[in-house]
């Protein structure tokens, strides 16, 4: 059977994790990379084109992933690509996903795009879904961490004084235990989470004055529980360099007086190597929609699980039900 | 709007399960209860009907939720009922799943069958399908407990001298943080699970005897870590009628040396109870399939996530993505 030949658009860490997740599957195969400049050799030794050349190789693709930057790139490299490929991204401005969907819709054509996967939005968006109906007493929460806040750890850096800083966000264990006991708790997301920095400063920096910028700054600590450990540049090189991520969505609520709770846990030592992974789980599934004539644009609540996987229908059923 | 009027086929817990939640959703309604011998009255104050006469309300039911016996009951009346209604059952024997489903498929013409869900199948079915392709590296850990087996208290019940007893099957706490861990040890069910047995004995009856007889018993205890407690009646009646049941799909792996953990966990006070709330949910899923002209025979990883929530497309987005 021919394998199912996957592309990659830019070549960071979130491309990285599609790529070993393709070479870990027996259906799909590495057709090509490319990234703005080119020209280099990816982990497995694949060598990168130039993204500027991506339509030559139009027929050598049978579904584009974009692993591009969220924010600026995939609102308009997502419905510009979906004119010629299948697509999947992970697109994560969660209040434009409507209108992302609507932007790649006008384009897609005879193609199939799979937007706003990985795993938040993405794998947490389908527990929400899931769950909520399954119970509808109940009531849904989701935590994040103990991960790395990219929009956080930039804010400490653009501090004065500061060298080098990252933000871990942490659930707190009182709130993770009260609404695992089905107590359906009015909580905001400060009740939820603590704030966890480490932060290098430049020598002669005013350390207090650090502290006291990073506690009080609006729309990123205030309110939040907040802790700030200064240490040595050694110390972080050594033990904060990872992106480990993830978090939980709990469904808690009472069926006739009795408790119930659905919990769905993720724990990733590399956040975007997962995400990527996810997208690769997706990009088979694109393919699939796509190969039963199933086009336009689709998320994680669109697709049946079975899309997921490579194996006849009776097998899925024998294998996994 | 029109609510969807749900049926109910049987009337023990399950069925109170799914007459909960089709009560705490406001576009469902329980529009007839049938059972066999009928006259009761439902907790809610429903008549329940004979279901002799199912075929007399045809007209008043948009989908009919089969809450009879999974052994003996659905493999006939899945499919004879299939003829008449959109269906949803909770059949539940593994290995005979893919023959439901043809049997049902060749009765079904125009309607709609959901089978199979609940939550295993169903809801950890479902799990294992999203969890392996999103992490091909990674090996999938099916535990249950802590829960009531009500085939190993049905066993115990059969030895001589046993008045009352129930079997909880219990995850093993080591096996729980080796799989959690990402060891991916190779385990059978017997390394994953102790069985725990609470048994009132007859007066003057031999409890040794029984305790041997229990540990013993090929295919149900022997090579487990089994506990046998003797207890009083009075204990028993007080602690062990309720049904809990539960566990954990675990699915763990690396990617480029990076641990990668996904979890999904139930834990429920009362399992038929639960597991009638879930075919709740699928009863709408049905309902809107039949209307968006999707008939045939479906399962858990045939229904996209959508179909179970009650609102227009853009608002699920918005929602729950």
């Amino acid at each position: 059977m021919n394998k199912i030949k996957v592309a990659i658009l830019g070549y960071g860490n979130l491309a990285r994790g599609v790529e070993s997740a393709v070479l870990s599957s027996s259906d799909m195969e590495l057709s090509h990379i490319f990234s703005r400049r080119g020209n280099l050799v990816s982990d497995q030794g694949i060598k990168i084109k130039k993204s500027s050349d991506i339509l030559k190789y139009k027929n050598e693709i049978d579904v584009l992933v974009l692993t591009v930057g969220s924010a600026n790139d995939l609102p308009k490299l997502t419905p510009e690509m979906a004119k010629y490929f299948n697509v999947v991204d992970s697109f994560d401005t969660h209040q434009n996903i409507n209108l992302h969907i609507k932007n790649i819709a006008k384009n897609a054509g005879e193609n199939t795009a799979i937007v706003s996967t990985g795993w938040d939005p993405g794998l947490f968006s389908l527990m929400r879904t899931i769950f909520d109906p399954c119970l509808p007493q109940g009531k849904t929460y989701t935590f994040w961490g103990l991960g790395v806040s990219q929009g956080h750890s930039e804010a400490i850096k653009r501090i004065d004084g500061v060298k080098k800083g990252v933000q871990y966000t942490v659930p707190l264990d009182k709130a993770l235990k009260e609404v695992r006991e089905n107590k359906q708790p009015k909580y905001k997301m400060t009740d939820m989470h603590k704030r966890v920095c480490y932060v290098v400063a430049e020598n002669g920096a005013n350390k207090k004055e650090i502290e006291k910028k990073i506690v009080n700054m609006e729309n990123y600590f205030k309110g939040y529980q907040t802790e700030v450990h200064f240490i040595t540049e050694k110390e972080f090189d050594k033990k904060h360099k990872q992106m480990p991520h993830g978090g939980h969505v709990i469904h808690s609520g009472k069926i006739n007086g009795n408790d119930t709770l659905l919990e769905f846990t993720l724990k990733l030592k590399s956040n975007p190597l997962f995400t990527g992974s996810v997208l690769a789980a997706y990009a088979r599934a694109c393919y699939k929609l796509n190969k039963d004539g199933k086009k336009g644009v689709y998320t994680v609540v669109d697709v049946p699980a079975k899309y997921l996987i490579d194996l006849p229908y009776e097998k899925i059923i024998e294998k996994y039900i």
